[in-house]
């Protein structure tokens, strides 16, 4: 199995994997300047919070390598997605080395190292979580997909199969974009990981039946009271979840945290 | 507005509404004998559990006259479909009817005749519910596609839409088989209803922000106990309008009851 990447960067050219043309075509969009990153996160072709982050991130170099303003650059990508806190903190990030005149290559680059390093951290700690051999759900894709590394959720279940404690995974299928049947089965038929995909409403069902042992889920915001914004339909799984006492977690690096933001009503969600 | 039929009989043919193919084609399945019948109710032309039912009185009659033996017949028709309980409560009664050597033509007016009627009483009685202008929110189809008249639940909200009751429907897609999306909204445009079409899994989040005001679903079988069995993602929907405190209302004529069945561990669930 080659490693799948969302996105490599390569002689000053960001490669993104264009997701919306998976699983039936594995084609990169090369992404040379600002403008062509901003495209691809607005029109989804990369998705996932933190990858989101890091593609942002090389962006805001680009911007300022072809000599852009630094305020033009952080609005031009600003404004490309709502709901993922971990682009405005990405923006934050590279804007604050601008301004303190590091290398701005040097500082996309560590930000992904550190999501890749971030994932490996949270499949740990997921994976210690679950003690048998265990049905797990999951909702949207949080895999290598949708970060630098293997991923947050996706991660965690990843790491479960390498200590053989997944029986099978349910994904959901996520609707209305199918992360789930699209892009999830295709990271776990890639890594080898039994799974079956389900319509999003019957996964309150399987809970219910107790046959669902855990829920993980990443996050695309999480507000400074623990409150979690993520893909629609993550909310019932929760619900089903408290009703049936059934463990339900959320996988995400602590730059998905909005400190700012005191509880949901403060989240700007997005819709399609 | 010409009446909606999910079929009807006429110089000895069944037509049935050939519902695979709405909202973008409306063709009538001329049923001529009772493998016609089988067919149509096994291959999902039509669904609906009172609408199932009706036509299988029909099969019925077609069936006896075509000179076959009345087990046969039955069971020819028995095994279409597993979930859906007014099917059999209508081979039964036509079993009977036939026993006792009555016109079975007439029987099977007499029972497409009476689920009209009780469409227009639980419609009437459903809409007594609502006091005020609301939005209510609805599962899959259970209008005049899905019985002899103007539907169950559906019924009820075409009911609450002359009493100027109703803001805006919020119809769920209903996967996987789009039956909100491909005939409730289809229902709901024809008879000039305002309505939202919604992905499945957002109906959780939309009853806990206290925009729904009630829920109206049909029934594939009711227990003895009250439990129903009915399209997946029905669950869901009362499990959030527990936890939210909106009324759930099932809306069925008696014919969908199963006093056979003690409670849900007795109804056999058609999976797909």
């Amino acid at each position: 199995m080659e490693e799948l990447k969302s996105f490599y960067f390569k002689d000053d050219i960001l490669y993104i994997l264009d997701q919306r043309r998976l699983p039936h075509e594995e084609i990169y969009f090369e992404a040379k300047n600002i403008n062509d990153v901003a495209y691809a996160i607005e029109d989804m072709l990369v998705r996932g919070a933190p990858a989101i982050g890091c593609v942002a991130a090389y962006g805001f170099y680009m911007g300022i390598k072809d000599g852009l303003d630094v305020d033009n650059v952080y609005n031009t990508l600003y404004h490309t997605r709502p709901t993922a806190v971990n682009l405005f903190w990405a923006l934050e990030r590279m804007k604050k080395a601008c301004l303190n005149q590091k290398n701005l290559l040097e500082e996309a680059q560590k930000i992904e190292q550190e999501d890749i390093q971030a994932n490996l951290s949270m499949a740990r700690h997921g994976a210690s979580l679950i003690k048998e051999k265990s049905v797990v759900l999951t909702h949207c894709n949080t895999g290598a997909l949708a970060t630098a590394g293997v991923g947050t959720a996706l991660g965690v279940i990843k790491e479960l199969h390498k200590q053989e404690k997944i029986d099978y995974v349910i994904a959901d299928e996520t609707r209305p974009y199918l992360q789930g049947s699209r892009l999830s089965a295709f990271e776990l038929l890639k890594a080898n990981i039994p799974h079956k995909i389900v319509v999003d409403s019957s996964a309150p069902f399987l809970i219910s039946k107790g046959i669902v042992k855990a829920v993980f889920v990443g996050a695309d915001r999480i507000a400074s009271n623990g409150d979690t914004a993520n893909k629609i339909g993550t909310f019932m799984l929760s619900l089903a979840c408290k009703e049936y006492n059934v463990p339900f977690y959320v996988v995400a690096p602590t730059s998905t945290i909005d400190f700012n933001a005191k509880s949901f009503e403060d989240i700007p969600i997005e819709q399609r």
